[in-house]
């Protein structure tokens, strides 16, 4: 990325105050940038972004991206140049148990950030994820491969969200000529992971602090990549001021056995919990790992910590969290401006319909 | 089908002015239906329901499914006992001017049909499509085959909504108890087909009406099947009434070249026009053939009309519409009493966005 680029740049986030969002958001404001955080806190939290609202660059809106109208979005910041639309219900946990609201989502939401960004002649930035590749049949999986998608499966809710979102991006460069750029996000971890989520990284360390016994499903020989939430945001800071349209495949194509990870989870942990084998879920892809050829390529961008450094500091917070360290003291909206955090529906429980 | 379980049942039709859906609505009040049929004249026309308006069990409503009253979709009918959602910008020629729209009505249409469907205890039947297999792999295709299909390339738009329409079709069946059914419609061909949007049979057929060259892509060894649009007809008919959630593809097992076809439509029409050889679009299946082992299974049902007859039958309407054959005295809501026709949105043309 060209130093400076974001600086006094607009980038709107969309699902900022998740776990990627709010590491991301706080990336974009160390750039020099103006941050707005869209968020309807339906997996992600406004307690996420407690310290990025101690930069007064940074607004935070309380919003459905699905209905978030134009006004909301621009606030004080004005015209919108980067658009980053990670807003998604992307752990199976959620999506399985809000399929509607997933599917709603994937579809009005990203076409409502579109037509945001295409207002504003913006950048748009899509977070796809490597689950448009599904249970993959080759591996690593390039750019290039049009994945094997259970069109009516379970967790076809969100895979097949993200490959309508992708191709509604490609259909706003093709006919609207929007500045476009899609990653394909693979398993990322790290502090601010919901704990129950059902996300493999977090619930090992969860239950290797708590002496349980680790979850392991089917046999563990199926295979996934882990990215530390450092590396992917780095890769996004980088596409959002990258002249490419993607898709490119952002991950660390360290592939392990989840029977590994487990083991390396108790080494992390010092833990003495045993390893036990559940169900598989339906239609669990056998492997996942990237190829980050592109990513190198267009982007500079290859992965810098290893998996021994990054569980290390995701079992820290998974620690502090289980033994309920403070939590961040309240939103950010009890401190700052009006202007700096937006409210524009309800707050709602997490529900489906 | 159980005879006589339509008598009297209110059945919906979204896309019912279409070249398939104002057949199906003939076909249903046939059956002693009460009929509702929405369309938004993107693509279809008030004309194709002339003949059905005839009948007062008809009405029409004027609206873009995606934002369908559910007062507008009862009526005078009442709760809607069977929902077909035909609706959709399925032909090449205008999903490829209309992505945006395009995505819309697969995405927020679907959902609100959807959405109607489950308010009202109805049945869901959804019109998929042969396109949400792709470039496949396998031939001919069985419905456990997940697809192979470019989620960025142009011809996405369509195939990632369908593909997003059926996975909301089982996350309504999953979360909602939605009554479901999904067909995967094949080619289909028959009266009443646009001549303009580029769809191969009709293409032919006026091309050799009017002595031009017939103009085959690429090398003209792709194959298709192509059902006569009244077999299809009955198979959405015995959908509607069948306890079988799909998918189940619907379509003509008869796999002929395009090169084949050209034949075919030069000996139905007795024209001499040459065959010309043009580019083959972006990501154009080499390959469509439906395996209908469940369709006869489940439904009972098999292509009866073979592609001569049902030549025969197309290329009639299609030289009466080239000599300009007097079409029908107008739309049919100057003709009836107000509840028989409902406009909710004012008439627009195709356009995008």
């Amino acid at each position: 990325m060209t130093p400076g680029a974001l600086t006094d740049a607009h980038v709107l986030v969309t699902g900022g105050a998740g776990f990627l969002g709010s590491t991301l958001c706080e990336s974009l404001l160390a750039s020099g940038a103006r941050v707005t955080c869209v968020d309807d806190e339906s997996t992600g939290s406004a307690a996420n972004v407690v310290a990025a609202a101690r930069i007064p660059r940074f607004r935070l809106v309380i919003a459905d991206v699905s209905d978030l109208d134009a006004a909301d979005a621009r606030g004080g910041h004005g015209r919108i140049d980067v658009l980053i639309h990670l807003a998604a219900t992307a752990s199976p946990v959620h999506y399985l148990r809000m399929p509607v609201h997933t599917l709603r989502s994937g579809s009005a939401g990203t076409m409502r950030a579109l037509e945001l960004a295409a207002e504003d002649d913006a950048r748009f930035v899509l977070a796809s994820t490597s689950e448009v590749y599904g249970d993959a049949e080759v591996t690593p999986q390039p750019e290039e491969y049009w994945g094997n998608v259970n069109p009516i499966g379970p967790r076809a809710v969100y895979d097949e969200s993200k490959r309508f979102s992708e191709a509604a991006t490609f259909a706003f460069r093709r006919s609207r000529d929007l500045d476009v750029g899609v990653v394909r996000i693979f398993n990322t971890y790290g502090p601010r992971m919901a704990l129950d989520d059902g996300r493999v990284v977090t619930t090992f360390l969860a239950q290797a602090w708590r002496g349980e016994p680790l979850t392991v499903q089917g046999d563990g020989s199926q295979t996934r990549s882990f990215c530390y939430v450092d590396d992917t945001v780095r890769a996004l800071v980088a596409m959002a001021t990258a002249d490419e349209p993607g898709p490119v495949n952002v991950g660390n194509p360290h592939e392990i056995t989840m029977l590994e990870l487990a083991e390396q989870v108790l080494k992390a942990t010092g833990s003495h919990s045993e390893v036990v084998h559940v169900d598989l879920p339906q239609d669990d892809p056998a492997r996942r790992c990237p190829d980050i050829t592109r990513a190198m390529e267009t982007l500079g961008w290859k992965p810098e910590v290893d998996l021994e450094d990054g569980l290390a500091r995701t079992a820290a917070w998974v620690r502090d969290q289980i033994n309920g360290a403070a939590p961040p003291t309240g939103p950010p909206h009890r401190q700052r401006s009006s202007d700096q955090v937006v409210r524009t529906s309800p707050p709602r429980p997490p529900q489906d319909g």
